[in-house]
């Protein structure tokens, strides 16, 4: 085999721009060469299907040989080799996706009704044509919880699996939690924002979660529900008074997907209810979702982050296309790197002197007049601004511990700010300088 | 090709049987159902490789046809088609990596040390003998983070990753946050415990987190970082009133591994820094470890699980093990199925109305006296136990909020009684009933 086609490029088929297809054209676009760096190769975009394809604005550096609103001309395209079906639904979304897997090309797909309606039967059929069927983006947009659940954990055995599923009545949650509002009151705000349909029904009822929930249960224990056989409870009737109490419980209160083994099968259900604020599950906030499971094996993991956008669900897209890339043509050369990358760039870390972060000192010191002003003069002098001081009662005068915190500023200057603060008399250890991390 | 051949076992030689080994062939053996109905073939231990093999027992079902204490007789078996080398240190279990390559075999590895040092150029070989290399296992055991970062979100590019990486020190912080005791008599109990080392060293003063870190940053970045390079800070100057002062800023305490792109390179350290304590990065408790990942279009997203553990490491192994005998050979029945399990079961869920929970009834009523007795008979009369009765103060007696929360009880006896309870006359609305789900 030769060189050449090892490194020969990969060619794509994307149908559908709308949010997540422009979401996918964007990162193809804009992250290209870290994608190529992974690959060893490059994902072309060769082929473009949109209802309104000539008004599309395509990101800048996406030229494909080929736009046009007819799909078919993308599946049969002879350069394509793997299609994207972004257009969602049930009807010519299973056209396009059994039409590709006909013309023997593997397909990625973020249409959650069509595989949880379908998706077993369709990947029957890409199997009998030696294809493959890639769907990391039909749920919970930006959490790779399809590869973790296929592959990343594959050894364990789950016994039980936890959800939030639903980002919009996760974000109701939290506001009547946090504002101790009325459900209806911030559905219509939601809805004013973007954050709700029109029609919410989806959402605050559990439907939406429930088909999610059937998806996961496929890949947590092999098995295949009808989703509405899920018992499904959503949120209307969740009142301001239901968190006070639960707080008093020690809870929080969550719309919760769910499934259990049990003596002979499983427990599934979607439905609010009462978590431990204690738990990491409680911690998920606003427009997040989160999977947590737990393996015979493994015991407890969790897996959270945005459950949609274009760009979340963006990124769900084309780490699939780069999966399926790699089967296109597959020798070693194409196999996976165990670094992620085909090749590690020999780095130094930059100097850490030079970053700057908001910063947390804490002193010893035996107390005497003016020690406020001699710290400070010395910040003051490394041009380091003060944000806070901070004194917990304490009665040792000899062995007194209190903080400063400072603005955002360079490590250096810190660092050497604290040597000189150091020296002073009244220090009875050295300052303990931290960094303070905010928004992780 | 051939049927017989498409659904032939994989063979695998294992060397090392200590905590990980031992986990590893626990799981091989306790699992291989479940894992049968992932591949659609078996994984059949062939070989395995102790220092002391004769005096150790395998787990039921577990008989290799090779039980050896020289490793090289495990690599040159001629069944064994993929080598898990469990020995740890860089020394001979160097030898057996290159040893499995130079002999056309695939490995697996749960190498920290060995991979930190030396993994970039061991893949090397690997590639030029057209096999893989897998380390799932050699960072936060129990968390998928290298499939993640290498294929689940690969399309995405980081900017920033944070992680919790050191189980140990992160239990003693926990426990100094926790009991307000002193660093070293923390540490003290948890060597007494067997939670740290007689030499805590690697530890508490961050070297062990600085590897992991290493490795992490290139499945990240694609950088090759020397670990020594790293600006590393330990954890044994934390006191309890740092957790007072951090409090009162609203922060926790957290040995901490990041890294971060800036202009011209990347910032890469290991240091105790304060966290806001509403970060889901906060929640992480005692050995528990975390990756929190910002990328440049999937925003925001966090994998939690146990850092180690011989059953969480061995899961990493195991679902690696996986991964390369879907390679062994490569053909489109061997490609992983979307959704895990090579066939799907149909399946109903158990009826709701079995699963027993702990419940939280709410109710709006007009007050009047006995309220409480004629709820409590009709739940006596179906056998249900109330666990407290709470009320918050409120003055309107005509919808007057309050809630009686259940001991464990079946959902269709709490349906029936709610039911009964709803045609109480007092009762402004039909009671609000739902699950209280502990420990997630």
């Amino acid at each position: 085999m030769l060189d050449w086609f090892l490194m020969k490029d990969v060619n794509l088929g994307i149908v559908g721009l709308g949010n997540v297809g422009g979401g996918t054209l964007t990162i193809l676009a804009e992250n290209a060469e870290e994608i190529s760096r992974k690959l060893g190769f490059r994902l072309n975009v060769t082929a473009v299907c949109s209802r309104s394809a000539k008004s599309k604005t395509l990101p800048a550096g996406c030229t494909p040989a080929l736009i046009t609103t007819d799909w078919r001309e993308v599946v049969a395209h002879p350069d394509v080799e793997i299609v994207a079906e972004l257009v969602g639904g049930t009807g010519v979304a299973r056209e396009i996706v059994e039409g590709a897997i006909a013309a023997g090309k593997s397909v990625v797909t973020a249409n959650k009704e069509l595989i949880a309606l379908d998706g077993a039967a369709i990947w029957k059929k890409a199997a009998a044509k030696g294809v493959t069927l890639a769907m990391e983006a039909s749920v919970c947009g930006g959490i790779p919880i399809h590869a973790v659940l296929r592959e990343g954990i594959a050894g364990d055995r789950i016994e039980t699996l936890f959800g939030i599923l639903n980002g919009t009545s996760n974000y109701i949650l939290t506001e009547i939690e946090q504002h101790g509002s009325d459900f209806a009151a911030v559905l219509a705000e939601a809805q004013r924002l973007g954050y709700a349909e029109a029609d919410p029904s989806a959402d605050i009822d559990g439907f939406d979660a429930r088909s999610k929930l059937a998806l996961l249960t496929s890949l947590a224990f092999g098995a295949r529900l009808t989703p509405a056989d899920i018992h499904t409870e959503g949120i209307r009737r969740i009142a301001p008074t239901d968190f006070e109490y639960a707080r008093q419980l020690g809870c929080t209160i969550k719309l919760l997907c769910s499934a259990r083994r049990a003596q002979g099968g499983l427990f599934v259900s979607v439905r609010p209810a009462l978590l431990p604020r204690k738990t990491i599950m409680a911690s998920v906030q606003g427009a997040y979702n989160a999977v947590w499971s737990r393996g015979t094996f493994g015991a407890d993991t969790f897996y959270y982050g945005r459950g949609a956008g274009p760009n979340p669900t963006g990124v769900a897209v084309v780490s699939d296309l780069m999966r399926l890339a790699r089967e296109v043509r597959p020798t070693a050369a194409h196999r996976v790197p165990p670094f992620a990358f085909t090749e590690l760039t020999e780095t130094r870390p930059l100097p850490i002197g030079e970053q700057k972060r908001p910063w947390y000192l804490r002193f010893r010191i035996t107390d005497r007049p003016g020690i406020i002003r001699d710290l400070s003069s010395i910040l003051a002098a490394h041009s380091i601004s003060i944000d806070a001081v901070l004194q917990l009662p304490d009665l040792d005068k000899h062995n007194l511990p209190f903080v400063i915190t400072l603005e955002t500023s360079p490590e250096a200057a810190v660092r050497q700010a604290v040597e000189k603060m150091n020296s002073l008399e009244f220090m009875v250890e050295p300052p303990l300088a931290m960094p303070i991390e905010r928004g992780i």
